[in-house]
């Protein structure tokens, strides 16, 4: 209650001597103590070392999933949280097997594969084809119809890094559409250079939906070394034959969830502030930055915020499953309490890289709220922005329903070396960076979990 | 001959004024062209290129090792070597089949691994067993005699990388025992955490011996990420049960084989120059570093040298085979030429980064040699030391024979990044530093081919 209090006598001095262009929140000594404890917190790197050593990978809808929701109620249990429990949904599992592809002709060699979520199985002997190069998406679209039949695509555009990830929406348009415009046109398979910027024969998957009536087809990633290897022989003029096995099934109703845990909030009406990650990880790695790492910065923040005081809101995780594969957790998330009052969405899914930007979408009238957060973060190094807040997938169904949402932008210039491989491991977390995050996060909970004014939507 | 009357002036022009304190070797202008002419080559990128793309992953004794064979000996041809030719001979060989770990309690996952060569295959079902942790070699030989039985040993040694690559010589003892010991004290298996610097899911794996008596047992590299999971899951203190399956076979009486290829001298008693590299790569990559970089060298730098006009000694290219699995090349080349004159010998095997070093181990009475060498390399920021020149693999019964030898030595710090990993690959290559190697080799070969010394040993 205290904290509500210094947050409203802040909300009052506008033109402070402190900082004369930003009215303060909460007294800058209770903000400066939250932040100073999150960049000593322990927790969000004991949480991530946990779950992604003894849970490991943890594909959405499979036993590991399960020990993983089993992992976090202990865990949530004994840091004190309350009402922690999990909400059950059940959902369809495409499930890797065998994959191998091999140049026959005209230089015999193997390459690194992976499948895509939801791609065809081939028969167990593989299938066999033409490659046909097409250097962008684009350039696949604009093929004849009916041109690649009986032959496979080879779609070699190469993503770039940026700090803020936006190059995963243009260059991830290959994984996503490209192998249904690939079936479209006759295609018997589709490859694409990993959706990716390091240079380790690891592919980048990930998952991608059939656009309507569109047959299933073998679908994978190359690795970028190997996707730059086949792009060299194709540049050789000669025609390459290659044989590609991919095997997979698809499972149906199995079961999934959500974890939930709260910091209980002194005002019901005030609505609920939920703080979103996933649980499930990609298959290929263990999901230590994808997104072990955003639990665990979302628990250490929520439990500085609550040691220091019972906040006005309800503050709840929301751990959500099957992110990876469709937001099915997002939706039964949505689906059980879409109709209580949210008064912030935030979500925590993109690796332990530090926090350099704040993005708000706020009601008409809450400024004073977002110069509290630009202030209180500012020492971290993290500035407001003028783009729009988007959320993440698994809050996606409250955005799109008109909750406020704030994001702790990270930075992602790393993020595609590692997301969606093998390669997602505990070492690739910077501890020091995992605090900042926390220290962000704990600064955004406690301004908005206190904020006095009117946030909740209906 | 030219060069060679520069030669020998400058071996008179001791005190020279240009460099008061080492006398020159053949005229500046002579040996400055050659080195500019290195540093723009693209002889040795067409051919680390052309090699680790056209043919790939080239294991000792497989076809793949016969097509770099043929590879290589038309590019020799095309490039304008004299007496180009395979030199064939048989070999048993090791190959490896499909490969997994799964931590079956504690917490149940798969490991990334990949089987050491001359590995002992484990049923297609696998083997099962409870792990028991070294953190070294040395604690791995002090464990009781028979402690280990029915058990698989693990030893975590975390390499370090180092400039000069020689912590290769001491972590790499646990690769290359490890197994033997390990099967002494009566382990069902070994795995080790790989000999490498990187933090990446891909293990470095490399041929271990058996040694004499012991019986052969299933024995696996673990990537780092991968050992360093297992080293956390072991440190909560449970038992921990793993699965391994390694299929692998041996092959007898294999082909393999050396290329040879000359640049002719004049003076056929002044011995031949041998400028080694080795063909065969190990399985896991395409052997872009290891070792199509070394052959790329050596052949633009000699070609760089036959353009200045014969030299007084034939320098001869030793393209060998099955270097990766036990030198088997490097013998056959010693029974069939060991008893011609030979000058020098020296080789290219660490890669395609700067050279930083030059050693030497010459005759008593050859320093002027060894002073015009440095001064050729200086300008490349090449220093000499007084370190011995141990020379490479392929070259070893020569210089166990006598023959004189120098080493550039390479900088070494990133090789164990991809060294004997799926890793080894094209991209890994910096254009810069391939072009620097072979201007340096360009002027060692050079001087050393055209050196009016009497070098040959009989």
């Amino acid at each position: 209650m205290q904290k509500i209090r210094s947050g409203t006598l802040a909300a009052l001095l506008l033109g402070s001597i402190v900082t004369p262009a930003l009215p303060l929140g909460a007294a800058p000594t209770d903000v400066a103590m939250i932040r100073d404890a999150g960049l000593k917190d322990e927790v969000a790197w004991q949480f991530v070392e946990g779950l992604s050593t003894e849970v490991g990978p943890r594909p959405a809808g499979t036993p590991q999933e399960a020990r993983a929701r089993e992992w976090a109620i202990a865990r949530l249990t004994a840091l004190g949280f309350t009402n922690v429990r999990a909400e059950p949904y059940l959902m369809p599992v495409w499930q890797r097997g065998r994959e191998e592809a091999r140049i026959l002709s005209p230089f015999p060699q193997n390459l690194v594969v992976a499948g895509l979520g939801n791609s065809a199985s081939t028969p167990s002997s593989g299938i066999e084809g033409e490659l046909v190069y097409f250097p962008t998406l684009a350039s696949l679209e604009a093929a004849p119809e009916a041109s690649l039949k009986g032959k496979i695509a080879f779609v070699d555009h190469a993503m770039q890094a940026t700090q803020d990830g936006s190059s995963y929406g243009y260059f991830g348009a290959t994984r996503r559409q490209g192998p249904s415009v690939a079936s479209r046109k006759g295609a018997s398979a589709i490859l694409i250079r990993s959706i990716g910027t390091d240079h380790h024969r690891q592919p980048h998957s990930g998952v991608q939906m059939w656009a309507d009536g569109v047959r299933p087809i073998p679908a994978a990633a190359l690795s970028i070394p190997d996707a730059e290897q086949l792009a060299r022989i194709l540049a050789r003029g000669k025609p390459v034959r290659l044989r590609l096995t991919l095997l997979s099934r698809m499972l149906k109703d199995q079961p999934s969830g959500n974890v939930l845990a709260e910091i209980p909030g002194s005002d019901p009406e005030a609505g609920v502030v939920v703080a979103a990650c996933h649980l499930d990880s990609w298959d290929q790695g263990t999901g230590a930055i994808d997104d072990a790492s955003g639990c665990g910065i979302i628990t250490a923040a929520a439990l500085l915020v609550g040691k220091a005081g019972a906040p006005r809101r309800t503050i709840r995780l929301l751990m959500a499953g099957a992110e990876e594969v469709g937001g099915n957790g997002a939706r039964a998330y949505f689906d059980a309490h879409g109709k209580e009052p949210h008064a912030m969405a935030m979500e925590s899914d993109f690796g332990a890289d530090r926090v350099w930007r704040i993005d708000f979408k706020l009601p008409e009238g809450h400024d004073a709220l977002a110069r509290r957060l630009s202030t209180g973060l500012a020492p971290l190094g993290i500035a407001a922005s003028r783009s729009a807040a988007g959320g993440g997938a698994d809050i996606e169904p409250l955005v799109k329903a008109g909750v406020p949402v704030v994001d702790l932008q990270q930075d992602g210039t790393r993020y595609f070396d590692i997301h969606h491989t093998s390669d997602d491991t505990l070492d690739k977390i910077d501890k020091a960076q995992l605090q900042q995050n926390v220290a962000a996060w704990a600064v955004a909970l406690f301004e908005i979990a206190n904020a006095p004014e009117t946030l909740a939507v209906k």
